[in-house]
């Protein structure tokens, strides 16, 4: 969602849903620019950032003011009454910062999904809001935690579910999960579990996609009743124009 | 706000506070840092900042994103629910950029009390939650804006008045008005506003103490019910230790 045409196409989407929603994001390249300007690398580990106390610093202010309210005051002119929260925010996601093991993460908040406060999400969404939340969560302690935008959405999705009806739909650059990267058009309609061993096996489903898919297919176990994969265009009030299903 | 230590005692003081509470803070000093930290020079008039599209963003991320979420999981270790918002979320207080006249102040808004949205406020009371606003509101066509802490402070006394009986806190590192700047002991009891003409015209009460002071008599006339001036530990469930008692 780096590029302001697309997020301009997903946040119209977006507003146009009908019905209870919550908001996702991210935001790891827009603080890797910042954390340039000040002088400090991105530490990195299979994909994973490396949360020192300044990186936390930087992510905070990214992920919570820049591009947090950013999203807000673009669907508040869209008169969609968004709310931006972290996981800080009414106690909502708490976390614990992730033990070290052969890796420090450092500041980086894993979640108890039975821990989520989801009945205060249900009491916002009651007063008519419409929860952003920033990839953020906390530790009780003082602390913010950083936590993947990836895991925030699916155990949010796992959460709300006892509440409500959840379809998860993961928005990105691409029209869906493809079978040919070079190709837009190569969409896959659907992955069942099984279809996704034997995508893992051929190599065409790989890298970053394949902690999605796993975190999908959890969520899917875990009482949520649709998933979609797609581009940032591509759901609307009636239904999905094209996108990746995913189902068990 | 800017002393680690003075800034726990004024946490540990708020959030002891039994009943319906609300937060707002600044950030002016830390947002000064982050700017030359980035080769940006902090441009003032009258002690007001110039926010041009830069400085929006700086300022943006600093009260929102780094001093809100410090605050929020802070006072979260306290067992005060706190949530954070700026004017943008949740529409609370929407803005106008305000008019170019003798000086272009760029993206700052002006506030209209009367446009405040004090049901949704006391809504999020209501769930048990403690709102921590950031200085900063949104124009409702997609452009956050910056606005002064002391006035977002009078002007949300004002609009929650009409649901409840409100007491204004400032709180600064001074135990009060002082009648000797060099004299923590010479804090002034209470300043009526015949009182503040007089300290005034004497020059006792100068330069940034004379607009704060003008906002507190102009919130008591629209129904606020009692302001008081004081340090960070200064207040507490039962009453108020020291301060300035600001009266009609």
């Amino acid at each position: 969602m780096d590029n302001p045409s697309l997020l301009q196409s997903m946040l119209d989407s977006f507003a146009s849903i009908n019905g209870s929603k919550i908001l996702i994001h991210g935001g790891g390249k827009i603080a890797n620019v910042l954390m340039k300007q000040l002088g400090i690398e991105p530490k990195m580990v299979d994909g994973r950032r490396i949360t020192d106390e300044k990186t936390l610093e930087i992510v905070t202010q990214v992920y919570a003011g820049l591009i947090n309210k950013g999203l807000v005051s673009q669907l508040q002119s869209r008169k969609c009454n968004a709310i931006g929260l972290t996981g800080a925010d009414a106690n909502t996601i708490p976390a614990v910062k992730r033990p070290v093991k052969e890796v420090d993460y450092g500041f980086v908040g894993d979640i108890d999904t039975s821990l989520i406060n989801a009945k205060t999400i249900q009491g916002l969404i009651e007063l008519g809001l419409v929860p952003v939340f920033a990839p953020l969560t906390h530790d009780s302690k003082g602390s913010m935690l950083n936590t993947n935008a990836d895991t925030i959405s699916s155990s949010l999705a796992i959460a709300m579910a006892k509440f409500y009806r959840v379809k998860l739909i993961y928005c990105f650059e691409k029209n869906g999960v493809l079978s040919n990267p070079d190709d837009e058009s190569s969409v896959i309609e659907k992955i069942t579990e099984n279809a996704f061993a034997d995508y893992k096996a051929q190599g065409v489903i790989h890298s970053g996609m394949i902690p999605k898919l796993d975190n999908a297919y959890a969520a899917l176990k875990a009482g949520v009743s649709e998933i979609v994969i797609c581009g940032p265009g591509a759901f609307s009030t009636t239904d999905f124009i094209s996108g990746t299903s995913i189902q068990l």
